[in-house]
């Protein structure tokens, strides 16, 4: 791992943070001991996503240490996730492709009501290599996480809106343009992550929408046309990453 | 041809429009009657896009009639077209099937420098097939015109940027963001004709960049990581297609 060009990486906060020293918390030092299986001195990228800064860091007896700022950083300023309910067939490998080129950072693949795909694990092994050589081809230096399928219920549940924005595409509704509500209600610099979510074919139950809207998620549409369950994340991740990275520019 | 559920489309301008009759160009004519091979009383939609409006019209003696307002219509308030430098393999399939579900209603395939595939007839009529199918899906009415694959000077040479706002995507390059030039330089209400370029694998060659300035274009960047031909196109629609839209969201 530590001799890859590529590495894992992690999101923490500037609380966390003492000069060089980061204090991890124990989801953290589980995810990169156990899940990665990191020991001491090897790094993985940590990833400032509320200051806008990316740092290679390294696995030390009291945790980890901020080593130096990644070079060529191609980062968005903002952590990205996707929640998608699987689609049919392949789809999700284009969805994979597509959106890692895009700068998502995690990809959180969820069954839903109307997802009709059992996904093997050669299927998930096969996906993380595809978000890994899309990361390669589009030379990005971070590799998405892809986590396991999970059900819709298991990803909502642990998940925190106070400290992330969430968004939850719905097609066929009355709901704002993803772009609308970008331009019009521009979130507070200080969110440092976005999940958002797109459904099945056939899309998301009502139930699931009510579920969404209780969890705190914006609902909002994705155009006027009904988009495949392929193309919808691709172009919510196509929106997001202009609308965050647009800035940087001259 | 009459009966289908859905009919072509043939953008014309408001000035072309007496009452409801249309006054046809000689191009427009020659379309309509020997390419399409349209006769009087069939049917073809009219896009008024420097107005927002679509219409079905029909052939008559004298030219065309604007016969009724497009119901349902789901079209972007913008004429939207794609020329695009043809990549390896059947990623054009990919772009032709996303793009339509994004409301494109022109593909232009190019052959440039570095354009390694040379498409057959039957490739150009499966791209048609999925145009159609995809137009379809999405719940279009309005089915993209698909060029037969042409040299890219030979398709540039034609275009007149006077009267359409043209966009060329280079990557690797010290350009704007599209998404940037869209929020700070917004166009004016009155262009009703958009062309947006992207390259083959390996990109532009520096002398067809300079061919697209000199001919007109905004050369513009789709953010900080190198995005495959296949993906761009379905980034640029993505943007430009809800920029053009979120308008019309409550």
């Amino acid at each position: 791992m530590a001799n890859r060009s590529q590495l894992q990486r992690l999101t923490i906060t500037p609380s966390q943070c003492q000069g060089v020293q980061i204090r991890l918390t124990s989801d953290q030092e589980h995810y990169l001991l156990r899940v990665l299986r990191l020991g001491k001195g090897d790094r993985f990228i940590a990833l400032l996503a509320e200051v806008g800064e990316a740092w290679i860091a390294q696995i030390t007896d009291e945790g980890a240490m901020l080593s130096q700022p990644l070079e060529g950083n191609r980062e968005l300023p903002v952590a990205l996730s996707l929640m998608v309910a699987l689609p049919k067939g392949n789809g999700f490998e284009e969805i994979v492709r597509c959106c890692t080129e895009l700068g998502v950072v995690e990809f959180i693949p969820v069954i839903s009501d109307r997802t009709l795909l059992k996904p093997s694990p050669q299927k998930v092994t096969r996906w993380r290599k595809i978000a890994q050589e899309a990361a390669e081809q589009s030379e990005r230096i971070v590799i998405p996480t892809l986590w396991d399928p999970l059900p819709l219920k298991a990803a909502l549940t642990p998940l925190d809106l106070n400290s992330k924005l969430g968004y939850w595409a719905l097609a066929r509704g009355a709901d704002q343009h993803l772009m609308h509500h970008l331009i019009h209600n521009t979130p507070s610099e200080s969110i440092p992550e976005i999940i958002l979510a797109t459904g099945p074919e056939g899309g998301w139950t009502a139930s699931e929408v009510a579920q969404a809207r209780e969890k705190g998620f914006q609902v909002i549409s994705l155009g006027e046309r009904i988009l495949r369950a392929v193309t919808a994340p691709i172009v919510a991740a196509s929106l997001l990453a202009a609308w965050y990275e647009q800035g940087k520019q001259p």
